[in-house]
């Protein structure tokens, strides 16, 4: 059986071939059968952390959705799904982002849900799928854009902001920033706050799967 | 790498090794590294169709589940979940069922859900987990219990059903019984209807892939 390929979108602009292939690596390491082909938006060296730099991301992404060949499906590899509605309308395979796939699985580990990301607000896919149940929002101390996340100050206000959900109240986190997972900072951030912490990059390797599944069920 | 071990309830009650296993074999064979072993409950010839089933059911899944040895994680094979709370307290591994997994990925396709089971309401979790996001429940003509979705007359009543949610106004369908996965009529039922239909045996698998990696996760 050939493989199921996927055009995975990174929002942040980057030439170094290890960081922009990192989330499809690991979904191809972890998912049997599926290949991810990786690229980036341009001038976007910051990510997608306001309103401003995602209005900006989104012509960008659609045109990146465009330049991909032979695909199944299309991953936005943002948690705020960035485009993702506007690439539902342009194409007929299956679209979607680490946003709206971390929020799906969350519910699951429990009803009073934890956002951590790296802004003081939960992702427009938090909110518009489970915003009864989001409890607390944390963004980590000096932590301003994804590329804070990979310095070891960035990673200790992740684990004192993943505890303090905990403190809170919450059941489960839903990190809200892909760069949490790239940076492989998930299970420590479980094991220090001692509840399921969403990882965005697995969840959406994860529904990558099960659309691979659904489209070759009999 | 041993394999990540799933000790799997059946809630219906059969001889026929065929039926007991066609849950854990659908699992074992779309995920790696996965294996199965099933257990059905005694003196449940009709599965879980009412409340007063569901009740006598729970304490035979208990004893069920505690008779599984070497297992990294306890499934309950039907959309009610009956027990899985139960379990969650008694044993320090993941447990989880088809209903709360398969509502869990079917947020992720749409906000207007339906329900289509063997009985007139939203099975517990349903209710439980997205009661705001369900707009309509339909129990098919003439099937009155699991057993009844094997026959020809069940399977047409079941497509039927899955149109008249579309029509309804549902953007996806939530399946409300692993009896419609094990006849594998989930494909079928999405051409009919045109929506996506979240099959709870699959949904059930995902979430047994994603604990296996959430295990073995650096």
């Amino acid at each position: 059986m050939s493989k199921f390929r996927v055009g995975l979108i990174r929002v942040l602009t980057t030439e170094d071939k290890d960081i922009l292939n990192s989330h499809g690596r690991i979904i191809g390491e972890k998912f049997q059968n599926i290949e991810v082909i990786s690229k980036c938006i341009e001038n976007q060296r910051e990510g997608i952390h306001s309103e401003k730099l995602k209005m900006e991301a989104i012509p960008k992404i659609i045109e990146t959705a465009k330049s991909f060949n032979n695909i199944d499906m299309i991953l936005v590899s943002c948690a705020e799904d960035p485009g993702v509605k506007e690439l539902r309308d342009i194409f007929d395979i299956p679209v979607t982002g680490a946003g709206e796939t971390t929020v799906s699985l969350s519910i699951k580990y429990g009803s009073k849900i934890g956002v951590l990301g790296i802004i003081d607000e939960a992702p427009t896919p938090y909110l518009e799928l489970i915003k009864d149940k989001i409890v607390a929002v944390e963004k980590p101390k000096c932590v301003e854009s994804t590329l804070d996340l990979m310095t070891e100050q960035g990673r200790k206000s992740c684990i004192e902001s993943a505890i303090k959900l905990r403190e809170l109240g919450c059941e489960v986190i839903a990190l809200a920033c892909t760069g949490m997972a790239t940076v492989g900072m998930t299970k420590e951030l479980e094991e220090a706050a001692g509840i399921p912490v969403i990882d965005p990059v697995l969840a959406q390797g994860l529904f990558v799967y099960f659309e691979y599944l659904r489209r070759f069920d009999k």
